[in-house]
């Protein structure tokens, strides 16, 4: 059985996300896992997640890699302290923000693989560098800032 | 009657984007305009459009911002060789890059106002500025290395 990924630690009220949600059954669901230093996750595009005939929707790669590399930084913090990520004070991120380099086009027909790596972590910032590669090429690489949320957005429960 | 918006003059074949083709059915059909000097579109986010509970999700905001300010850049240059945007040769634009600033958390019960503005145009490259409103407040900041679509990714028809 495979180990509980990143996103399914997350307590019921933040797991709507439409990129990693495991709540909301519109979205993408990303699962994201340590593998050694580096986080990974796969994701297979849905045949309308296209750009022109035969590509994937740059939109979609930007949300795969902001999805992917906030979940990083919540589970980095984690290991940062030592603790697993269903222990208090909990650890939630949101996206400061975002940039992505497009390499090549990148092909439908294939799973998109998702690799993050933290590359600073300083106060309540972690800084998260990924790539998406499909059919074993990098096609995407992408830095997100990826920032402590502040209490004002936690959902009153 | 509205004029008709950038993406509505893309050839059928170049049409099927999630962000912003006419004949995806499943995505976002986003609609750009000119209001003088800066492009303008408007989108309702969908109530599982959601990133936590009230919120936009973060990667529909790039998602928008993309597809905005790619459609940006070719209407930009149509109109540096005043020409209309059914004339040959076409011009299509694909994203060499992307970046986003989120400012402040977006709501999810308000329309989206996107407005673009060319920053500069260089050769086959073309950066625009985009900013997303929500409520009369800039919610998020973007800017795009817009790049003319190389042959090779042009589909075969």
């Amino acid at each position: 059985m495979k180990e509980k990924a990143f996103q399914d630690y997350y307590p019921e009220i933040l797991s709507h996300c439409y990129g990693c949600g495991r709540l909301n059954e519109h979205g993408h669901q990303i699962k994201s896992r340590w593998d050694g230093e580096e986080s990974v996750a796969t994701y297979i595009p849905k045949e309308y997640h296209t750009a022109i005939p035969g590509f994937v929707y740059g939109g979609l790669i930007a949300s795969l890699i902001d999805c992917h590399s906030t979940g990083t930084a919540a589970a980095a913090a984690y290991r940062a302290e030592g603790r697993e990520m269903d222990t208090d004070p909990p650890f939630r991120f949101v996206t400061g923000s975002l940039h992505v380099d497009y390499l090549r086009p990148t092909p439908i027909d294939a799973p998109l693989e998702l690799r993050g790596r933290v590359k600073e972590i300083k106060g309540r910032k972690i800084v998260v560098e990924s790539t998406l590669s499909a059919k074993g090429e990098i096609c995407a690489k992408g830095e997100v800032v990826a920032v402590q949320m502040p209490d004002s957005m936690l959902p009153k429960v």
